[in-house]
Order: C-alpha cells, then sequence, then structure tokens
C-alpha cells in the first residue's frame, strides 16, 4: 500500500517521521506493508531531519496524484487553494485522502464530499478537529446510534494556552500572546486562532458530525479572545466561574444554536479544567448522557499520529475492497440548515463596565437593564480604580441576546460610563 | 439487514428500545433499514415495556442464530457457558457478532477471535470495557498508529460509586455497599464488582487493544476495595491524593506490568475528579501523549448505544463486503506474553497501621523499614484513638512490592501494632 504526501511542513514532516521509527510496528499490526512512496513540496532542499532518501520527491503535487504506486494521498499544505485542487485532484485519479484541514473542510466540505462520493474513495481527516484525540472517529462510528443534543469544546490550543496564562499570571492578554508565540504556541499573524476562526472551521465539521447539519462556517456566531482582560478572569473567579474559548452546538428549540465565544462555566466543572494547549470536547447524547474526550489539540508528533490513524484506516478499507463503506459525515441524511440567529438565543451574561465614581451612576445602570426586562442575578464591585473610574460586575439571569446588546448600547451611553462594556456569556450546563 | 438478539436482560431490553424508538433515525444515517428481526429468551412471558409484536421471538438461541433474516447476532445474555455457545453458533452460521460479555471476551478471547477469523466474520464488543465510551475504538483504530505506553482506567461504577461515597460522607465500605445495592448500582451479590474481577476481565480486554499482548485474566494481580476504610480515604487526603480502583497496563523494563486495584492518584489530576459511577481511560501514547476517554460505564441506554453503535459498524461493513477489514483488537501481531510478577514491579506505597500508644512503638516498625531499605518520604500521625491504639501512617519512597511485604509482614509481628496493616499503591504518573 503506498502512501502520498503533499506538504513537509511541521506535521507533513511528523508524518515522514512516524513512518521512520514506527513503520514496521504499523506494518507488523496491519499485516501487510505501508509505506511512504512520493513526497511533494516547493521546498525540497531544506533538511527536515528525516531521511527521505528512498522516497520519490516532486515539487509538483501533481506528480504524487499522477504516481501510480500512490494509493492514499495524504494533504498538510493547509489553506484553500492548491489543497483544494490537490484533494480534488487525488479523488479525481481515483486515490483515497487523508487531510487535516479543516479551514478546507469547514468551507469546501460539501464539494469535496460529492468529489469523493463520485470517484467512490473515501477522504478522513481526524487530525482537522482536536489534533490527536479520535473524537471524530468517536462521534462517526461510536456514537453514531445516539442523537447529540449538545457539544461543547476547546478546539484552539493557542486560546486557551493563553487563556490559562491570563488567569495564573493575571498578565495581559498582550503579554500572554506574546510568550505564546516565542513559545512557538502561537503563529507570527496569530489572527486564525485569537480571532476564533479557526475554532469556527472546526465547529463546523463537528456540526456535521455530531448534529448531522450542514452549515455554513460564516453563519456561525464568532468572536476571539483579544477583548478578554486579566481582570475579567478575576472576577470571573469570584462568582467560581473560569473563561474558556468554547466552540458550541445545540439541539434548541426551533434549530441549532452554533457558536464560538470566550464562555464562562462552573470551575468545577471538568472542561475548566483543561488547561495549557490541551484540547478537549464533551459531547451529550440522549442516549450515551455526557462523554468527554481530551488531549493534545496540536504539535507534529499528537497530530501526524491522527493522520496515520486514518492512512491505516483506509488502507485497511482498501485491502478489503470497502470503499464508502462510512460518510465523510457519519451519516447520509446530512441536512443543510440554516443556524439559529444570535439575537434569538437566550442566555445569561457577565456584564462589566466602568463607571465613574459618583452616586446614582449604579442606578441609572440598573434603570437601563430593567426596562430592557434584564433581570441581575448578582452585582460585584470590585475595589479597582482606574482614574475616576471604578468597575461594576454584573451577572444576569436567562435573557435574550439581542434585549441585552440594546441595553448595554443604551448603557455605554450614560454620561457615567466609561468606554466599552466587556459582555461575556455565562453557560451553566457544564 | 437484520439483526437477532440473545437476552433480554437490563442491556438487551435497552437495545430492544432503542431499536424501537431510535431506528427511523438511524436508518437515515445509514441510508438502508436495519431491522430487529428476532429474540430470544428463557423468559418471554415478562413485560419490558417495549412492543415486540413484529419481532419474532424464541426462548432457544439457536433459531436466533438459524434464522436466515438474521446476519448479525448480537450476544447479551453474560457468563461464559450458554454466551460462549451463542457466539461460536453464530460465528459458526456466517453471522457477525456484538457482546458487551467482558467475562467471556477476557476468559475466551483467543478462542472467539480464532473462530471469527475462521468464519471470515466479525466480533465487535465496544460496550464491554467503559460502557458508553467508545474507547475500544479509538485504541483500535484512532491510535492505531501509536505505541501506547502507560493506561490508567476507573472501569468500574459500582466501584467508583462507593468510594466516592465513602469520601463525601466519611461512611463506612459496608454502608455505602448497602446504599449502592439499594440503588440498583450494586448487585445483590457485588463480589465480581468490588473485589475487582469485572475490573480485571475489562483490564485483559484493553491490555490486547492497547499493548497488543494477550494475557491471561488470572495472572492479573487484583485486589478490590472492601479493605478500604473511611479513614484511609480521609488520611488520603491529607497527603493531597485520593484513592480509585484503577485498572493498570504499562510497558515497563523487561515487559508488561498490569494490575487492579485500589490506587492512590493526585487530587489535582483529572482521573481523580472522575466521581459517582462515571468510568475513564486515560492512555499515553509515544506520538499521541496522553488523552482522556469519560462517561457512563453502565446503564442501559449508554450501554445499548454502545452495542448498537458496534451493529452499525458491522452492517455498514456487511453492507460493502468488508468483513475482517480490523482484527478485533486492533492487531494481527498480537502477543501471547506472560505479565511481571507483581512482586518484582517498584511503587511507593501507602502504610497505615494501629499500635499501642506507648514509646517506642514507632522506633521499632522504622526500624523494620530501614532494615528492608525502604526509605520513608512522609508520616503522619492522626488524632485518632481507638481503645488503646493510635493510627501510624507512612509513605513511601519507590520500593520493590515484595521488600514491602517482607516488611510489613514483620511489622505486623511486632508486639506494639495491633491488627493488619493497610497497604496501598501510589501512583504518581498522574
Amino acid at each position: 500500500m503506498g502512501v502520498g504526501l503533499v506538504g513537509l511542513g511541521v506535521v507533513g514532516t511528523g508524518l515522514a517521521k512516524v513512518f521512520a521509527e514506527h513503520g514496521a510496528d504499523i506494518d507488523a499490526r496491519l499485516g501487510f506493508p505501508v509505506r511512504l512512496v512520493h513526497v511533494a513540496d516547493i521546498d525540497l532542499a531544506r533538511d527536515r531531519g528525516v531521511d527521505l532518501s528512498r522516497v520519490a520527491r516532486s515539487t509538483d503535487w501533481k506528480e504524487v496524484v499522477a504516481n501510480p504506486a500512490v494509493d492514499i494521498v495524504v494533504e498538510l499544505i493547509g489553506g484553500t487553494g492548491v489543497a483544494r485542487d490537490v484533494v480534488l485532484g487525488a479523488l479525481a485519479a481515483g486515490k483515497s485522502v487523508v487531510t487535516a484541514n479543516k479551514a478546507l473542510l469547514a468551507q469546501r466540505g460539501a464539494e469535496l464530499d460529492e468529489a469523493a462520493e463520485r470517484a467512490g474513495r473515501d477522504i478522513l481527516f481526524e487530525a482537522s478537529v482536536a489534533g490527536t484525540i479520535p473524537v471524530l472517529r468517536a462521534l462517526r462510528e461510536g456514537l453514531s446510534a445516539d442523537r447529540i443534543k449538545t457539544l461543547h469544546g476547546i478546539v484552539n490550543g493557542t486560546c486557551n494556552y493563553i487563556l490559562t496564562q491570563m488567569e495564573e499570571h493575571g498578565e495581559s492578554y498582550a503579554g500572554c500572546l506574546k510568550r505564546a508565540q516565542d513559545l512557538g504556541y502561537a503563529e507570527a499573524d496569530p489572527t486564525a486562532d485569537v480571532e476564533g476562526h479557526d475554532s469556527a472551521n472546526k465547529l463546523a465539521i463537528l456540526l456535521g458530525l455530531a448534529l448531522g447539519v450542514r452549515a455554513s462556517v460564516k453563519d456561525i456566531p464568532t468572536r476571539g479572545i483579544s477583548s478578554i482582560e486579566a481582570i475579567d478572569l478575576e472576577y470571573a473567579q469570584r462568582f467560581g466561574l473560569r473563561i474558556k474559548l468554547l466552540a458550541v452546538a445545540k439541539r434548541a428549540q426551533g434549530g441549532i444554536e452554533a457558536r464560538v465565544e470566550p464562555t464562562m462555566i462552573a470551575e468545577s466543572s471538568v472542561l475548566a479544567r483543561v488547561s495549557g494547549s490541551m484540547n478537549a470536547i464533551e459531547v451529550v447524547g440522549e442516549l450515551s448522557g455526557p462523554t468527554l474526550y481530551c488531549g493534545a489539540g496540536a504539535g507534529a508528533l499528537p497530530t501526524a499520529s491522527a493522520v496515520m490513524g486514518d492512512v491505516m484506516e483506509l488502507a485497511r478499507s482498501l485491502r478489503v475492497g470497502a470503499a464508502r463503506r462510512v460518510p465523510s459525515l457519519g451519516t447520509v441524511a446530512l441536512r443543510e440548515q440554516p443556524l439559529l440567529r444570535s439575537q434569538d438565543v437566550e442566555g445569561e451574561y457577565y456584564l462589566r463596565l466602568w463607571v465613574l465614581d459618583e452616586p446614582g451612576a449604579l442606578h441609572a445602570i440598573t434603570g437601563v437593564l430593567g426596562r430592557f426586562g434584564i433581570s441581575i442575578a448578582s452585582m460585584l464591585q470590585p475595589e479597582h480604580h482606574h482614574e475616576r473610574s471604578v468597575p461594576v460586575v454584573f451577572l444576569t439571569h436567562m435573557t435574550k441576546e439581542s434585549e441585552l446588546r440594546s441595553a448595554v448600547a443604551e448603557i455605554e451611553r450614560l454620561a457615567s460610563v466609561r468606554g466599552a462594556a466587556q459582555v461575556i456569556r455565562v453557560e451553566r450546563e457544564l
């Protein structure tokens, strides 16, 4: 069984190393050999610390796809341009495909699925969500009898690392981002991670696997962590809460809720204890109840392990002539379904304001909240001062997001309120 | 696709309900129908709260196996007698098999595997370990590229429930067992659960999937929780530790370590936070690092969900003619391997003694420990009194179990020491 690899980046190089160092072991487990036979990368000159002398090498990915010794093509170049060509080209050439490319899957999933079905070939992508954790496989097969009700995931290790650092050291977002970049946990341009886009791509994939819904990633309300301040993490702790960037999917009345946003959860919950760059996904099914999956969300070898698991699954299927055993997203009944608009969703909220330290300031704020029918569950006036202002923190009872947004817009216009309000959803289900 | 079910106990009835209530949904996901066509149970008269009027019913399991409309046989009667006949009979008749029978798999795994291979059919058993959690699938396929180094599992919900209750209420083992029995968490004869035999059966299965080793369950050193006292849980907490009944498998120097025993682990570890009847398994791979799987270990519907997931996997495979895609334990390179003898294993230990409250008592004990080369990491003399005795608690540094056992035997013979010592392993890896 021959494998072609397109892209010798961090994960691609990791995969080549797994072939070199674990190949004999893997062959023994499979009972037949699986070989890396061809790699493509635009830069073949660079030494990547792995011996590729007995592997065909090309700068043009088309040579990998055209190589008759290649049965399985692994796409690890990322992005949605050339990567798309590689996947579609491989399927058209009758090869099965493994990819870790969440952006491509989230944005072009339907197109790739149709191409795979047309070609009678499979496309697997375990490493695209939550790295090494075999949670896609769990959703696709293990929980396939169940009707999933909710999914809550920490699926971006960069954000979880930064939030954990801010919490532990009381440091600023900017300072912790800088440290994450220095340590290689965050990229030079961290936008896709810290603004939640990477998590939203992963959530789009999870929506298909967990809820059987094909949703457009641009319809997922997405907010990252760059607006979170250390004081919010500190105040959260006073309420017994922690802040995590959560990807959330739920069957709700009237449709499907999905969102990516910083969320306060009880510090006693298991997800609250997932720290550093770890990922975790908690799924609640009607039959199975809650199950939780936790592990490394990134890293060359953990991710390569997941990719290799997919390669082995495909090799086993090809060996017995069993392509298209399972649909890519575990169901043939995938529905195109618009998501609930975020303003129609209900929730509890944390609301933090800076107000002038003068009589009547609080009264004006509670007046606006009352007028919008927003009831206050608790209030806190921490002993911080910033020039003439002091912070005021509210936790609300359940309220429609649209009402809260309108109230906040009005509150921000009050003379006694300084700057923008901080609004963070509180999730009590976990 | 037709399914035959042998055994209408708690899980069997749950499965029939899943067919009745989720069948349409499951058919839609699969894209083809899967039907419960035949059930067998020695008692067909009892009302089980599920409509079986359109399903063939027999008191003789052989009629299910012989029914040409049955493609997949689900064995849910338990035990190793008739259940073995059912599984072997189904395979011999060319049917694929799903079972949740850990005792049968642990004690007859090799025989069942050979029969399945000879028949060219598959046998799946996700529900046999950790109930609803798809951890066998994770090991068999998701982590199949990896070399697993260690596995630590809480795989018996009854024991975890009792230990959690003892910890939370400071109550006796006997009292908590009684409550567990009243609530249906423990059986009238709880021996298999509380003495660790159920966990040992599950560990035998996990040894194959995680480490590729076929071990005899009778070679797994096994100790249950009936000797644990509430004071041990209390003293553990003073050291920042908790007691869990752990099933442990490790690649160690010179061989494979495996055991089931009450174990002290750091209260900050995720496994320590798995409370009540929940199950959890933590696996550490060379490539993947630690991954953790958590969920319900028992219960009619959670277990039926796992069984149905297996039924769907088999149905999908049969549909594309892909039997024997994956070996039962994920590897064709399964090795028969004796386990390391427990006396050769090293560990840290908690040692609790009752000693006469008189000068020189402690000196005599430390003298014996010193003579066996056992060094003390910390010591505690809690303010308890029982007649003229007081407790003394030691945590040791790393020592060979055989040395510790010899030292304890000698200590128990000292005039100042009353009754038997309590010895519990401390696991620092988690």
